[in-house]
């Protein structure tokens, strides 16, 4: 149930609150939002407990039921919508981030040179796997923990973030040492125990949309993250798994104004994974852009045929340069600049969905 | 294999060749294209015919065989883009044309006044359905010739043109009759005697994707109806059955590149069946004109929550003109009019892939 | 609704009462079934009508409404199950047909070859296609009605059955007149047009379920042959379209029992469709005899390798005389004999479903 | 590249070519099989190797590529099926192994009933989740290493084996120690930390073919685990995802014969998971025995409606016991024995693939 509590309410009001209420072993997030404060009570209601008395609680001014099955990422509890904010950037409502970069860091010159083709154009996060998920045992796993320090100094050379995946709970604290967001791939959506890990981390999360799962279990894979008390999430479309081939993946557009409906989340869309194909990334970049995402990643490479990985969906400098163009001209039409550094400075997020005890 | 004839090759040359394969029970069509003609065998050859020595013809200058199974609507035999010309509309490169109406043609009344909303809010083609293809025996079936007629005159009466569904063989010369381009339905994709009919019919033809037709299925159905002699068709994705449940379909955007490539026909897009839910439309409309639709198919209708059908998936008249609104705005960033009166005048399509003497 | 008949009704009564709703502009359908007569308002019902007062109408003891969208094919109607008769043999409930032949009938000389062997192995039916749906206009299109001739030459010599499919609403008569059973095929599932016409004709039909057909669908493509006047209906699951490339299809087997549970119709299997691959058929065939299908139906050829389509998909007569030694080891096992003639004859099929006046 | 060696080659022999390939850097698999023993190099081949030439190695006979990017997965390599071994029980060729118990371990005396009633009506294996993977945060977790205590017990009380799932690397070694076989979930098909963790702990793993996993995904999701060093793979068929959405998945039976064909596994069939409908696991199980599949595994719980989770596909000891019986009137007729006992005893598994080092 969410309790909205009343205007007046103060830090100390809330805090007895919560501790009320966890005291009762129920689990409980505080929304500091606009307007006014928000508890949900995510967890521990069983028949011993009466859900509408809490409305005799103090400073408790509603009691509304979650309408599904997820909580804490659903519009009715914090109605605002989420602005992931690293440095001076801001993922969310008002801007287009683009994210950018090879598959695989590959060596130190390779990612050094992407990074400064990238920033160059435009983008404002640099993207490079050091673990790579590959389906068959024999193809290139990544360079590991040196491919991060690779990325995190060609990245701070060309004043860029950077993203990187972590594949098992354990890569987790180490990822998040030495990159800005630390990113969940498809086929990880639903390690359960690498979401935890996520959720109890201090860096924002880019969780990508498995294979084939619904939007109601990528948006429950992001409550597992929310739960364990990371407010800072980015949902990112990469494609589903249809039975056409001629494409890798089916790029889902429609998700972005559902997902949109239904959270309060930013969203991301990569098309380089989408599509599989150079010549459609074009395009659906600017139909991403379009649709009303958040940020853009895509696969970039100096030398797209010589990529370890990924080769076919990975653009060449010139070409990002291109869709960078694309963007640059679409933003004043859709309302909303390219950079990142002009959109408004929100509140904090980092607090947001706090209070958690995770357990 | 495409034949590609000398630039001094005049019509006696050509209709002269065209005789001497037909005589040898091939199958010809002609491309009056720039630069210079080309001529596709698409049917025919066996084992007594020798592809190679069709070099020594008169007025052949190199002989290339198909890479696909399609033949007439590949980019290989055809480069330059159709245009599909009905009065003084171009469906085709350089414009962006709006399709607009509701899902059944109820009442004269009724498609009257959606007619009217439409065609001031900027659409140019009205849309409205005659015959239903209804899952169920027991839902509305549709007006049938009564309603044809009643969408001719409200087409005429506010300078639209008008597309209704042909939904058998016998259906194809009456829809033809009263419409301007006629449809062939996602679930008839497939319905091979149909689209031979409309292959024969002077009408250009919308085909829409079937639900879990491959691009290369898809474009083979067209290829049916370029081979029964009708050049003038329009491809229209409308998205496609996937896992996920929470709207009707999901609309495929990659299919406008991919399709762009493959062959040389406009493609269209439906955001109404794609997502089937009517907050979707605005958002998923921006998207196809940004990724180089040629057209937009989309529902509308004066009160749709009374629609008979799909009211789920249709928009007011005012959710309409938002729509417009936004493909205004974006047209002079994509370089694209959304006036399709402003498209450049090519030469009549008419005639570019004739030549068929239909069995 | 359904309305439950006293056990006392006789056929005047049954008649009166048709006669009063129909006058009351409402389609009825009768089952004369065990135990009492049922009768099932299908359309028609609308503000003006109540039918919580069809009670006191005569003879009527229980007024029933309809769970699903669909009415006739329903359990709830029926709860029978449906054995079509043709001739000697009774597909449904107790028994297991199996029908084979070729994808398409290519000469006289090897349809008889193949009506011999399969006949000579055991299986009940003959199929081969005499209009052929491909997806390219220019593969082999078939032989028309000269090959369903030289079909039912070979059936009738060799004590066989015959099924062929109907493409279009104009073949159902010249089929139905060649063949015992016509067959509609998957990409015509939906073809609305075609299925009326087939729930016209005299024949049993087999109902091919679509590419991508949902069980609702394809029971609702049922209810169409059903509420149009035809109650002999053989549903066919044939493999669906899925993410999977390595087979042509997906076999989908838990069909069977979930059709079953739904329906009162008999349902027949095709592995050779639903794979794609002759290595599959046999153990698949055992696996749809196992779940508890009524009929096998399976791509049979003299020469499979030089069969004009579905090449390999079909398996030859030595093949084909391992699966039936396969079938005829199971049988006993499942309490159910391969030969159809030992069925139980029950009551005429033919007007169980009566009643309806076409429009 | 697969390198047959000669009849004659001893221990010694064997162990210096595998010594003079690892020296050379390259990653060597060993077969000791029917007819005589193979060397497998799936890794390390790189433009500096020349594979022809191993043709000069002493004792090796002949050098054969790999056809597809799975190596040590295929009968290309080891053509004898392998036969997984625990204790007595032998689950692979010539019999066919019932694995049965609950979703969850929800307690001592559940876990203790259930074993008790699947033991008596044939079961070999009790299956049952101490760590769920659960779709949302907020569902029941498991009982964790309680519950592995309580399953180990029930198993011994009642004869039989046990098998449950790790979720995460971490749980791998305790899981192993509490259970005959390791369980990797659907959802972690592609979990590739925790397969090369199970690939490397020396228990037998039952792998889950993911929701969406092609064929070749899940055989390389297999070679993950035996490239790690653990011979003793079983897949497992659970149901994919669809457009179906009557049945919680669509139970994929072509995958059986499909992956007998490519690899040398034994196969199993989950038809709880696989249809998510307690209706149609009976016939499904009659089904997965027919096609040919060595194991079944299936939800049963002694009060199913009370099951804390998969109450829906989980069925009750009576309905489990009509299972066991249709599965033992039908091995006579395949000619396969239900008791896993009376299974012929190869020469032991435990060393067929060996000879890696892991990295």
């Amino acid at each position: 149930v969410i309790l909205k509590l009343n205007a007046k309410a103060n830090e100390t009001d809330i805090s007895r609150l919560v501790g009320r209420l966890t005291a009762m072993g129920l689990q409980v997030a505080v929304n500091r939002g606009e307007p006014g404060t928000s508890l949900a009570v995510v967890n521990g209601l069983d028949a011993t407990v009466r859900p509408d008395l809490f409305i005799h609680l103090p400073m408790v001014e509603e009691v509304t039921p979650f309408n599904r099955k997820f909580k804490l990422a659903s519009r009715e509890f914090k109605s605002q919508r989420t602005v992931v904010r690293v440095k001076e950037t801001a993922i969310g409502e008002g801007s287009f981030t683009v994210i950018a970069g090879p598959c695989a860091i590959e060596s130190e010159a390779q990612i050094q040179a992407i990074a400064e083709a990238v920033a160059k154009a435009g983008a404002r996060v640099l993207r490079g796997g050091a673990f790579k998920p590959r389906t068959s045992p024999y193809d290139f796993q990544g360079l590991g923990e040196k491919g991060l320090k690779f990325m995190r100094q060609a990245a701070d050379a060309n004043g860029l973030l950077c993203v990187s995946e972590a594949m098992s709970p354990e890569h987790v604290p180490l990822v998040a040492e030495h990159v800005d967001i630390v990113q969940i791939g498809a086929r990880n959506m639903q390690n359960f125990e690498l979401l935890k890990k996520a959720g109890l981390c201090r860096r924002p999360v880019l969780l990508k949309r498995g294979l084939s799962a619904t939007y109601m279990e990528f948006i429950l894979a992001a409550e597992y993250l929310l739960s364990f008390g990371n407010p800072d999430v980015i949902l990112c479309e990469r494609g589903i798994r249809t039975f056409e081939t001629y494409t890798r993946n089916t790029l889902d557009l429609n998700a972005v104004p559902v997902l949109k409906n239904l959270t309060h989340l930013p969203i991301a869309v990569d098309p380089s994974h989408g599509t599989g194909l150079r010549d459609l990334i074009r395009p659906l970049a600017r139909a991403a852009f379009a649709v009303g995402a958040d940020a853009l990643m895509v696969e970039v490479h100096t030398d797209p045929d010589a990529a370890v990985s990924d080769s076919q969906q990975t653009i060449g400098t010139e070409a990002f340069r291109e869709v960078m163009k694309d963007l640059t001209r679409l933003g004043p039409a859709l309302g909303r600049p390219l950079d990142a550094k002009a959109a408004p400075l929100s509140k904090s997020g980092a607090d947001h969905l706090g209070g958690r005890v995770p357990t």
